[in-house]
């Protein structure tokens, strides 16, 4: 994708924020993520503008039936320190609440697809994480073995060194190489953004060149960096991406609440550690894993 | 190496832990790290008793010479929004300096090969970084790639969770596999530990699989974790490893007090974004990069 044509997209979304910013003026909202947390009514706006995923049904203050929240949740375990036996737990809660997904380090892939392999639940890694900062030939062979051993989802890391350096056509190729090695393989690849250590108009090329590069989902956060998802950039994230690309919020959703504000502003995946609490309704702000 | 084995190493080195306790019961020390951190003479025997490359010269309260001190230091910049111009700069100031190595994300290994390869600084990268959790094929895969794009200096992770299940033959196949890449081209091999993760009985196995590994060095922290190098760790590293083996400290160091204190304690190799503060024996908490 040439420059002038992100160019052109930062435009269209940054004149869109000014006049949402213009028309809530006088009240209490300051800036477009507060707009977001403190008015459901602009978050409304935003997603009848850009989540036609999630006017299907779900929306701020509506119930969430327990199994199509569970289906919408990678059942998250990526510290370093996991064990085998916490790995196991992490599998059998997933098939007891048939969560979309486990997400775990590619060391264990293999593990738990011997474990979720007669279930609905997929296995999804990680690739070139946290960081993003390794070679396209090493991600796009981590992914690829990934996929050999089980992995149904690839959620990718991308360079955000090179994206800030402005380096558009390396970010396009390093994210593309992983997303070919994952649809030769029927498997789908998430990008993870990084949102935390992005600029707004940074996000936004991302998520452009994200979907030009044909990624089924832009991901919000690792959960290793000084932040996760917010719902200012879910919501700006779908805004950028459309329909036809999924948006998955990660990072520091420990309750409920945290959920259905993800899912209110535009996310259409959540990835948790704290999955079993929220399922169950739990507001407590326990961290799971 | 056989479980045996590597559990009388950990009861001797406890053995040695408990007598030390035991001699300095009547006075302000509280366990072994603070030991350390207040007492130099403490310090001593603990470095008398391992640290021979450090009993050359350096020791606590002596003065450092700029450029000895620098010899130690791998210049660092490793996180993943780092731009090229970041990195070009990290370059010229190792130069500058004569940095041991500058320490970077594989992404940026060939560049700083470029600008470095007539200086006497090295480019050091980092594998499987910062979780360990990869494959063993793909670590070594990195390690190869970086190498040939012109690394000398390989820091790679360990898998933190399968020493923690109790996998040791893993773990040290994990650790051979690199540190065999690394030296079949002429690299050195440091082996991550990340101690904030371990208790000391794992820290102590983690070292002696590394020295059975051959490993050239064993290093403290990845810097990603919660915790960076302490000089307790240092000290117990440098006990367990001995002489044929460097001890590299690195995370949270950050002004030439730190430097001296883990160099005190044993270390052969500081790792540091603020190396340039540190060699100008600047006492400011400045981060660096």
């Amino acid at each position: 994708m040439e420059n002038p044509q992100i160019d052109k997209i930062v435009s269209q979304v940054f004149i869109e924020k000014a006049l949402r910013d213009f028309y809530c003026a006088g009240g209490t909202c300051v800036g477009w993520e507060r707009n977001i947390i403190d008015q459901p009514g602009a978050v409304k706006n935003i997603i009848e503008n850009g989540a036609d995923r999630i006017a299907a049904g779900l929306g701020v203050g509506t119930e969430l039936g327990d199994l199509s929240l569970a289906r919408m949740i990678d059942h998250t375990l990526l510290k370093p320190e996991a064990t085998v036996e916490e790995i196991e737990t992490l599998c059998k809660e997933a098939r007891q609440y048939s969560f979309a997904s486990v997400c775990v380090n590619p060391g264990y892939v293999a593990l738990c697809h011997k474990m979720l392999k007669d279930t609905v639940v997929k296995v999804c890694t990680v690739i070139g994480f946290p960081l993003g900062a390794n070679k396209t030939e090493i991600k796009r062979h981590e992914a690829e073995l990934a996929i050999q051993e089980g992995a149904e989802e690839i959620d990718m890391v991308i360079n955000i060194g090179m994206l800030k350096s402005g380096n558009y056509d390396y970010v396009f190729k390093d994210i593309n190489q992983v997303v070919l090695a994952a649809k030769r393989n029927n498997a789908i690849c998430k990008v993870i953004i990084e949102t935390a250590l992005l600029t707004d108009e940074e996000k936004i090329k991302a998520c452009v060149i994200s979907k030009e590069a044909k990624a089924d989902f832009v991901k919000t956060s690792t959960g290793f960096s000084k932040g996760g998802a917010t719902a200012g950039d879910v919501a700006l994230m779908k805004r950028v991406v459309g329909g036809s690309v999924g948006v998955k919020a990660s990072g520091g959703i420990r309750t409920i609440e945290d959920a259905e504000t993800m899912i209110a502003s535009g996310a259409d995946r959540i990835g948790a550690s704290a999955s079993v609490k929220i399922v169950n309704r739990d507001s407590s702000k326990s961290t799971g894993y």
